[in-house]
């Protein structure tokens, strides 16, 4: 095993905290990854994610093969000697790209064909590509190929997605030539908790280092995500870390960590950050809003990080109006501050057996008159 | 004087090395200001600038007055305030950039009357209106608004230009009433010798701490702006900065310098690197250029950057060329370093009294087999 994963709390509810040892250094659990799409966390250096807390990052296999080609990463000794970062990294397997950005895809048990959406350059996936392209790409934690199906799929699409995500990940496990790397086996059935418990007793037969959920948070109401975590997260091998794709809202993360995840990933903090709403303690705000034309204070009194020690709303409204890349760059680095924030402050909760108090006076707060969920 | 400035050497070219006391710290001139057009030297955040060694930054005051107002500006502490950037400070006019970018001008010895490049609303400027507006973003170093002809403006074009801005200096300087801002008086007349050194003497008579030559580099050919600098600059007061406006370019920095000239701002360096060209010892180079699609090494092996010494070649490439805002961050914070260490460079080689030698090196390696001129 390449990944040692120790826990050391859990509560009633399920969830738990713990260490995931990497090649690339220990990371806290529960983690929040920020997603650096093209090889960065768009308009923030290492150094900068580093100072904020964030401990993990994911890349995006789609757009790296796209551009600048992982054999040019591997040259620059992969995505650590790439992009500078230090720490542990992720990759996806490029599925759900094809599935969201590309354009005419085919699909059968092989793989996928598509068309690049930079070029429209003919492409294709397979299992076998997928995963040497992430060998090349060189993560602590690599993803194989899986069919994540629309949130709206029923029945026998459901199914057919489930048996070609089994498939591939025996074709992924097999196809493994890098003993230093992890992967995770992606369980897939939608919101139909049977099917679900029946993919994930499948693939936690193969030798996985830790498993994910797919297929979540990718249209479903929430309280329908919630059911199936509450349903499927306690079947997860408790020994693995156990990941969420593409999770990254607040409420999102906390319904998930009570219920025992331990990873997840997501665009929501950066992608937020750039359109101008920016997470605080009292909730999100936009900052785009008039009313912080004059703002002298910072986005959030409570927040010690570099763009809140440094610069007043009024200022940050101003770049963001202007569409000056630095207003980007300092609402992305105040909204992963919080996420890390989130995160650790999730951990003690965690830790101290106060995960139902802590959620309670956040969902207060930060969400003001809504309760959580269930 | 709210401004004290200091000769330390002095070359036979009549280039000099000093330095310029303000209300927010000590520059060592020459000195090359960074443009930080709308309150935002862009994708850099003022503890990048200090660390590449970025003493002073010019403000377009055209930008801030249309948004987000000098009055929101001097609400949040002043432009220091505004931006973070605790060092000296200059702001322009505005005059240029409703001569270049605003629509509909109408202009007379009043003032201009424009509409806003950005939403099309009706504005004007008056010398008066202009001081009052800098006076509210709180420059250390502010300037009267002046009328600019274009390159190719002759003889009475350029007279009346001359006499507006003359008119225009001494109702600035009656505007004045912030005793802690110093104002520099702005000679015009084209590359017409004999009209800027009337000019010049017109305003060497009234009280201004500094001098700056306008209307150059306005798209006349450099060598016509070497033969004005070569025979104006001599005759600039000696004890008072000088000011070349809107020059950023190695070589007309260099020969520049070599005349006598003490300041200078452009968006040459930062918009070159917004546009992935890279300046290097061995001159500029285009990092899109497929060449460096697996670099491995630095942007600049001669260059200590956090650019240079954190990212290939093959990774700023990628980001520029991905049009990821981290690219053009770290593209201009490189060439911001080069600036900085070119202006350093040229202060040791005027009290090395060095000068001739450096430039003659400097031409060689940068410009290749490009002869300086002259």
């Amino acid at each position: 095993m390449t990944l040692r994963f120790g826990i050391d709390a859990t509560v009633a509810t399920g969830g738990r905290s713990g260490r995931l040892w990497t090649p690339h250094g220990v990371v806290e659990t529960p983690v929040f990854m920020p997603v650096g799409t093209a090889g960065s966390v768009k308009g923030v250096d290492p150094e900068a994610l580093a100072g904020v807390g964030v401990e993990m990052i994911l890349a995006n296999t789609y757009h790296l093969h796209l551009r600048p080609g992982e054999d040019v990463v591997a040259d620059i000794g992969g995505l650590h000697g790439f992009t500078g970062w230090r720490g542990p990294i992720l990759t996806d397997s490029g599925g759900f790209q094809v599935f969201s950005l590309a354009a005419l895809r085919t699909l059968d048990d092989d793989g996928v064909r598509f068309q690049s959406h930079i070029d429209g350059a003919h492409l294709a996936l397979t299992p076998e590509s997928v995963v040497g392209i992430q060998e090349s790409l060189g993560a602590d934690i690599i993803m194989p190929l899986d069919h994540c199906p629309p949130h709206d799929a029923t029945g026998g699409d459901l199914e057919a997605a489930v048996r070609r995500t089994t498939l591939w990940a025996r074709r992924s496990l097999a196809a493994r030539r890098r003993p230093d790397q992890a992967m995770f086996g992606i369980v897939q059935g939608g919101v139909d908790v049977a099917l679900r418990r029946r993919h994930l007793d499948t693939l936690a037969a193969l030798p996985f280092e830790g498993y994910a959920l797919g297929g979540l948070s990718v249209g479903e109401p929430l309280e329908e995500m919630y059911r199936v975590l509450a349903r499927v997260a306690p079947h997860m091998p408790g020994d693995r870390p156990r990941y969420l794709m593409g999770v990254g809202s607040p409420d999102a993360v906390i319904e998930a960590v009570r219920r025992g995840i331990d990873m997840f990933d997501s665009v929501y903090p950066t992608r937020m950050g750039r359109h101008g709403t920016v997470m605080t303690a009292d909730g999100p705000m936009n900052i785009r809003n008039a009313a912080h034309a004059r703002g002298a204070g910072p986005l959030d009194p409570s927040c010690d990080c570099p763009t809140c020690t440094g610069f007043s709303r009024a200022y940050i409204r101003h770049l963001i109006k202007s569409r000056e890349i630095l207003g980007y760059r300092l609402a992305t680095v105040h909204n992963l501050a919080f996420m890390a924030r989130l995160m650790q402050n999730l951990r003690r909760a965690l830790r101290e057996d106060a995960l139902e108090a802590f959620r309670t006076d956040f969902w207060r707060r930060y969400y003001r008159d809504v309760p959580p969920p269930g």
